[in-house]
């Protein structure tokens, strides 16, 4: 894994704990961090901390942030909900052209984050993924927290990521639940939340049952991952909507899955006999 | 393709118009055609035929009604709904010892309906799949109705095929919908109709947005599909879901996916300007 050049870093801060979990990882690590707040997204508890404010629709004050930071590098953490077409438009009129912006717009949340990264990148900054800054918050190999997957739940593990290998050149998703060997649903673009709330929804209209032993969420990153603009990730939350729909094991491909809120994490999962558990490429979760 | 056995066929008739549909390709074939209608399932038109009713919770009276029937084959046509654990026990305790129930209730529709389909064969019949008695009812090569579908739909198609080959050993579903070569739903055991919702809402939410020439719906066979429990199949409401999810093209293995009600079907598609086309194997939807 590529690491991030020395010196330091500036963190573009969106929504959620992650932004501020990923500055004292890489602090820990020996980095200096600077964070560009976005207004409306970034997390109240960053005001703690000396980081600068911009808004997500004016690319160019967070670009001047960028200026004055000079950083080896620049890392987008943290959700930003997408906004409307027409204010997207009048940010993006500035830097590129009608037909740029429409094809920006058609092309979903990521391509807008792209979208992004490449006015950064233009203005003469790095932009690299967290893992780049802080490798530590990735998944490692082995269990997370005390549990371990049990033999079917192994199982199920093998046939998910098996699953996400088949599918991987189709960028379709990075997760998938499988119980008692049945594949019960494949993420799109809704996200794994949404696909866990469907899993659910299935056992409540009778359409599935579960295996008895419950059954996996995997989760692995595609294999042309754009780690700038779209991270794997699991935490808290992922236990809780795990739990609503019956799962029992969380398998995770090592080096590929942030976990973030990781002790909390590990303590809903205990409450909720869930087993997370990290698997090498090699042994593919078999 | 095997053909059933000649002589009469018994047709297990549940929901919806294709039990009506089936027996009258079935009869236009040359077949004599007798129905066992599942009652509170089956449609209320079978009436006007010479049926006899059954209760689908009363398998002793459907196998003594086709052992009056003495048919050379049976097919199970339209759908039921799944009852509740309890109601299922007490059919199939008189059958099966509380393990096998148990691996029946807790392994989804697909091994229900599997466990009827052994319980029938169990009684001395051949249970085949409804291509075997009317095999007109398959979608053709070629467009389907006046439209074809345009290049940039063609080439979602094709995308969309090669996803469910590669998916097809996992037996995960037989729909994919696919726009600008976007992957937005793969489908699951919620079934076509719901999933074309979940790209509907996807759009509601913002999650994603169209290809400007809308999008494509493939449907094809599983490869180790079992025709006799399960149909891909589209018609009326395949083309009134796509219409609210703004897709535009309607892609089917030829020989593989059934058309019900394909006059109405073409009519629907023709006034939401879908079109609708059938690709052979070679063709790859390319």
């Amino acid at each position: 894994m590529a690491s991030a050049p020395p010196g330091p870093v500036a963190i573009v801060a969106g929504g959620g704990a992650f932004p501020l979990e990923l500055a004292e990882a890489a602090e820990a690590a020996g980095r200096a961090v600077r964070i560009v707040a976005l207004r409306g997204f970034a997390d109240r508890a960053l005001k703690r901390r000396g980081v600068v404010w911009a808004d997500m629709l004016d690319p160019s004050r967070v670009l001047a942030l960028l200026k004055d930071i000079r950083p080896a590098c620049v890392v987008l953490a943290g959700a930003v909900t997408r906004p409307g077409p027409f204010a997207i438009s009048s940010v993006f009129s500035a830097y590129r052209n009608r037909d740029e912006i429409g094809r920006i717009l058609s092309a979903g949340d990521d391509r807008l984050l792209r979208g992004v990264v490449e006015l950064i990148e233009e203005a003469g900054f790095a932009v690299v993924g967290p893992h780049e800054i802080a490798p530590g918050l990735l998944v490692g190999d082995g269990p997370i927290g005390q549990r371990r997957l049990s033999d079917t739940n192994r199982a199920d593990a093998a046939t998910a990521f098996a699953l996400l290998a088949a599918t991987g050149r189709f960028d379709v998703g990075q997760a998938v639940v499988v119980s008692g060997g049945r594949v019960l649903a494949v993420e799109g673009p809704e996200g794994t939340d949404a696909m866990l709330e469907r899993v659910a929804s299935l056992q409540r209209w009778r359409r599935v049952r579960l295996d008895g032993s419950g059954g996996v969420l995997a989760k692995a990153p595609k294999p042309g991952q754009d780690w700038r603009i779209d991270l794997p990730a699991v935490g808290p939350r992922t236990i809780r909507k795990m739990r609503a729909a019956g799962l029992t094991g969380l398998a995770l491909r090592a080096g590929g899955v942030f976990a973030i809120a990781r002790q909390e994490m590990i303590d809903a999962a205990e409450r909720a006999d869930i087993a997370i558990e990290g698997f090498a490429d090699d042994g593919g979760g078999a």
